[in-house]
């Protein structure tokens, strides 16, 4: 079944210690959407000005994404500027320009308001509110959000938990929102929140993943070049929520798999900048690997 | 095959946040002892002064430790203070006392010189060294170390690396030598200067491995709650290396199990203070958990 994703559509300017991009194709939505395309239909909700370059729209399409639903509004396409240094584990923003993000209210059209999957990536969690009212037979929520959200509108979004299946936080977030420091406590206490699955994201130590049915945890698959990590906790979401999307079954086994994936999708983002690697994967090339990932793991 | 381990027999005085324990039974020597003696005959080679207590050497003695070359010298036993504080990751050191740690020459008895497995846990790296050229036929040798000896013995610590198998280290520690942020970077380089198997512990985060022939990583064993970390990687050093020395192979496979092994002991050592857990659980206890972590990190 086909899967709806809220987010930003961005110009990302990047600098990492393999080099520099400027304002090339980035956002939570895109990022999502290029890895879940290679499980299920991807519908994206975001907006973008009159200075988005055409040449994006078309790429987009042409990795198949419905874009019915992003706005083109007058104004600024939103930019973010960031540097990594050393370990890249952490971005240094440099720079960051909503543009029209600052007036975006999300429309569904109305072909699309029956989907059942849905991703809210990480934006202003009263948006992520509004698109979620819109959609009529919501199945399986995925909710995304960060450090801000949780400080500015911490009330909105301990609202938006209540509402969705799965959380998807990263390992700094957890521990802010549940103010634990212990991880496995930390996603206890956000399972109390409302969500029923909380998937915390380690970065390059995997992911950690609990319910009331079963908590497990999961390695990243070992990059040794590493261009740019920008994207990679939203390719993670995409391949995760896409896959559980596809098969349309929420337990253990699903579950794993769909880390498995997310983590896979992750592991080839940070291997380009932007979307450059994660546009040129195939199907086969993400099986060769998750088998290679199986392998390693398993004794 | 019998092992034997050289390292610290130390008084640990441990303050985390489940509360405070004086004087207890610690040291890299004995956290390894009490897990590797699940798989194998372990000889403890390390030095106490006469303050040592007597219910302490019974205890050892009576979970089948090999105290032979154990040297009880006039003076104070090394005893270490520590604090750990909110993510339990990091202990604060508030005070440390060598004792007839500074004046340890490790001896090995007659009977225990042609043991083939030797793990030489974190001391000065010239008193590794030492003990391992008393060893007539060294086969698989693990070595352990930190920040202290890379910073102020660094360059007796990479002639050592020329001498042993497998080099143990935590990410800082690793990091630190190779001078490489991307741990498997780091590991690479590490395998450069000698050890022909890099093994990075990462804690909470789990292990990575490197050799020629494999790289893999395996998460930590979840727990929620842990009493006290302080010898865990020494607890994981002992189940390690202690089911390589009971295999007698080394290869992809058992490395994974013995990954495996080290994990589970150490998350066991983490729920108690001191040795007080790892002294009470039995193998029936051990499997249990492998199985239970197989399990958990299968799909």
């Amino acid at each position: 079944m086909s899967i709806l994703v809220l987010g930003t559509t961005a110009l990302d300017t990047v600098t990492t210690p393999s080099g520099k991009r400027e304002a090339m194709l980035g956002g939570s939505a895109v990022h999502f959407s290029m890895a879940a395309r290679f499980f299920t239909q991807v519908n994206l909700v975001a907006i973008v000005g009159r200075d988005f370059p055409n040449k994006h729209i078309h790429f987009l399409l042409k990795k198949g994404i419905n874009l019915t639903s992003l706005i083109v509004e007058e104004g600024r396409t939103f930019r973010w500027e960031g540097e990594y240094c050393g370990d890249l584990n952490t971005a240094l923003t440099k720079r960051t320009e909503l543009g029209v993000l600052s007036v975006f209210k999300p429309r569904v059209a109305e072909s699309q308001r029956n989907i059942k999957n849905i991703f809210l990536a990480n934006v202003d969690p009263d948006i992520q509110q509004r698109l979620l009212s819109h959609m009529r037979t919501p199945q399986l929520v995925g909710l995304d959000s960060m450090n801000y959200w949780i400080d500015h509108k911490r009330k909105s979004l301990l609202k938006l938990l209540k509402k969705v299946d799965i959380f998807v936080a990263n390992d700094a977030e957890a521990r802010s929102l549940s103010q634990e420091t212990n991880l496995i406590k930390a996603a206890k206490c956000l399972r109390k929140m409302g969500s029923s699955i909380v998937v915390v994201k380690k970065g390059e130590h995997g992911v950690l993943v609990y319910c009331d049915d079963f908590l497990f945890s999961l390695p990243a698959y070992p990059i040794e070049r590493i261009a740019d990590p920008t994207g990679a906790g939203d390719t993670f979401a995409g391949g995760f929520m896409g896959y559980l999307a596809k098969v349309q079954k929420v337990n253990a086994k699903t579950m794993k798999k769909a880390i498995c994936y997310g983590t896979i999708m992750a592991s080839f983002n940070v291997e380009g900048f932007g979307v450059e690697r994660s546009s040129r994967i195939t199907k086969k090339d993400i099986d060769a690997r998750l088998a290679h990932f199986k392998k390693m793991i398993s004794f």
